[in-house]
């Protein structure tokens, strides 16, 4: 199989200060298409000697090096100066890009700092930038290519499905690395690998990713697909996950839900104690939701379960709010409320206080009202207090879209 | 100033494929106060070369070396392999892994992959793992320390309050750094950087670096406080910051809010539209927020502003639901239905569709009710679905915490 390697190359001092660094999965996807592989990431401080030896290393590795940020106007960006100094050339005044910056700010001279952003590596190709100052620019090198690109994901992500793909398209001539993302609720990371090892050791030609989520399991199976085997390995994937399967792609959750809503023209509402809004918010992520999506009531206190849901003092009195009958009655009174087909509630003590020996930390009820009457169960989740809500609101959310498909 | 170099090595296929690479943040944290400045991070995939590589050449630079990942039992696990190359030696079976191993499963004999987590690089003290099987090892390479440690973070964490710490500072003797971390909401980053200027300026000594959320930006001041500067810069940009200021350290915005109510006695309550739970989800993301957070409603369709909320139908005819009137109306609604002091209300376009001339996308109303009436206010929010409403939740969580204070 026929792959390129490509490093990456990230700038910037809060990157090894506290800021999360985001682009490697973002670059891996945009890559994988070009056939490229990414096979290191290195992040350094703006320091033009670091900047520079790390991009020294990676071009004596890969065929292709990504370097993203530092392309400013300020001080502490250094990556124009420390390119130059890798490849040993120097930094020069681009007429082609003085004219776009001009035409942009409608100005016959630029200001200093606006004149320096012209400024590219000697023999770079210029891609313009739609939504800031910062040329990307791609330079070769023997049989390699240098990819400068500026630090915001709005101004470098613009640049690939113009000029940089069909450069890089041109230049290399990969084959693109098919790539299929399989996801799942309800399994562990450890029995979504058993249950898929079948496939695997079947496919061997394909390559397998497995990553866990908060009670949720994406599986990606990738590689040269000419041969049809990512294809006939991801159809085999398919049928060992069964219902477990609820989307592919970019597929969210709430999402699927979603979806098998609509399709059966049904809508849902929610009532959220512990989760406190978080299975509202997850859900009103996905854009058109207020197709389906009636709305939703955090009931935090006990007050709120009775005047907001219907919940009887009684059952709070007798069984406490984390209970069956607390969870049975949330759920139907939410769903009378807001006059759903459906509606669910989350009623559990997600920590780290509440817990007592018979209803310990991360024990969570849930209830599911529909057409038929109304369920209920209960799960005890593992971890702190995000962990606890996340998997809860993703647990009820996969309930729900079991038994609408 | 004597600051150590640290350097990250982070091993395993998945951090190159699509998973996020958390450790940057996390080991900063733990490194700062010992001294260790992180002057750069590589990601390699599990390839004993590459990982190779990146020890060699990350024991050149710096004095301390830490790799993450990769000491598992399985075939891909690959890290005591890589060490070994990069320093020559030979991966050696420990006795006293082997008795620590034996006692904590109470096997006489271990199984052979029980056994091979009891395999070391020649010379390495090993570090209890609490929480898994693989040891953390400490290499003395000459006047530098290579530490290798198992990738989950339930895993390594605990190994750095006891041994790992006291030998860091024994083998290097090096002042902590010192670092306040202020938080503010309501600016931009250039405006925070513009506002700050006079303090860095006037205290070039310390170092500082922004962060910026979506309508929060942190600025953290650090170095080494042996004569104060560092608490002279701090105290300086808290004067500048001034209101903007809601908390320090880890302190988050929800949190500073719950600290102004319960300091008062008071409670608030939500009703959202666009933020769709957001809002109450980040509240009910602090713990004991049950203390000041009486509930809210998730009132996404206009069905249920009326009926739960006592928006007037009128209002919404009249008005629409974006709008001064209606956001006044829900905030109103919520402070009655849910008994509290106070209320907030979000109702906005956040996109991608929905927007018009008049309301276009990143349109937001607010309200607040309080004990003295109700107050409404506009923004209009830049960036996707994802990012306008979490702007506009912060804004309006920010806006209720300075009535407030």
């Amino acid at each position: 199989m026929k792959t390129g390697k490509a490093e990456l190359v990230c700038t910037g001092s809060e990157l090894l200060e506290g800021k999360l660094n985001l682009y490697a999965p973002l670059f891996h996807e945009r890559l994988r298409p070009l056939g490229f592989r990414l096979t290191r990431e290195q992040s350094s401080g703006d320091d033009l000697e670091a900047i520079a030896d790390c991009i020294k290393g990676a071009l004596r590795r890969a065929s292709l090096v990504l370097v993203c940020g530092g392309l400013g106007p300020t001080f502490d960006d250094l990556t124009r100066q420390a390119a130059a100094k890798a490849l040993g050339r120097k930094v020069v005044l681009s007429g082609a890009c003085r004219q776009a910056l001009s035409r942009a700010f409608r100005l016959r001279r630029l200001p200093p700092n606006l004149l320096d952003q012209a400024r590219i590596v000697e023999g770079a190709k210029p891609i313009e930038n739609v939504n800031g100052t910062a040329f990307g620019e791609v330079l070769t090198v023997g049989r390699r290519l240098l990819v400068l690109l500026p630090g915001p994901r709005r101004e470098w992500e613009p640049m690939f499905p113009g000029r940089l793909e069909a450069g890089l398209k041109a230049f290399f001539g990969l084959p693109p690395l098919a790539a299929v993302k399989l996801r799942s609720a309800g399994l562990g990371e450890p029995q979504a690998e058993r249950l898929l090892r079948p496939a695997m050791r079947r496919y061997p030609g394909a390559s397998y990713t497995i990553l866990a989520g908060q009670g949720t399991v994406d599986f990606i199976v990738s590689g040269d697909d000419s041969r049809g085997v990512v294809s006939r390995a991801a159809a085999a994937c398919r049928r060992l996950l069964g219902g477990a399967l609820y989307g592919e792609g970019e597929t969210t959750l709430p999402e699927a839900l979603g979806a098998a809503l609509k399709a059966r023209g049904r809508t849902a509402a929610a009532a959220e104690s512990c989760t406190g809004g978080r299975a509202a918010g997850l859900i009103t992520d996905a854009p058109g939701s207020s197709a389906w999506f009636n709305g939703g009531v955090v009931a935090y206190s006990n007050a709120a379960k009775v005047r907001l849901l219907g919940v009887k003092a009684g059952t709070l009195k007798r069984r406490g709010a984390v209970s069956a009958e607390c969870a049975a009655e949330m759920a139907a009174g939410a769903r009378k409320v807001f006059r759903s087909d459906y509606a669910f509630s989350v009623t559990g003590i997600a920590g780290p206080g509440g817990g007592t020996a018979e209803k310990p930390v991360g024990l969570v009820w849930f209830g599911l009202a529909g057409p038929r009457g109304t369920r209920t169960f209960s799960r005890r989740f593992r971890g702190d207090r995000a962990l606890v809500r996340e998997r809860a609101a993703n647990f009820i959310l996969d309930e729900l879209r079991k038994i609408i498909e």
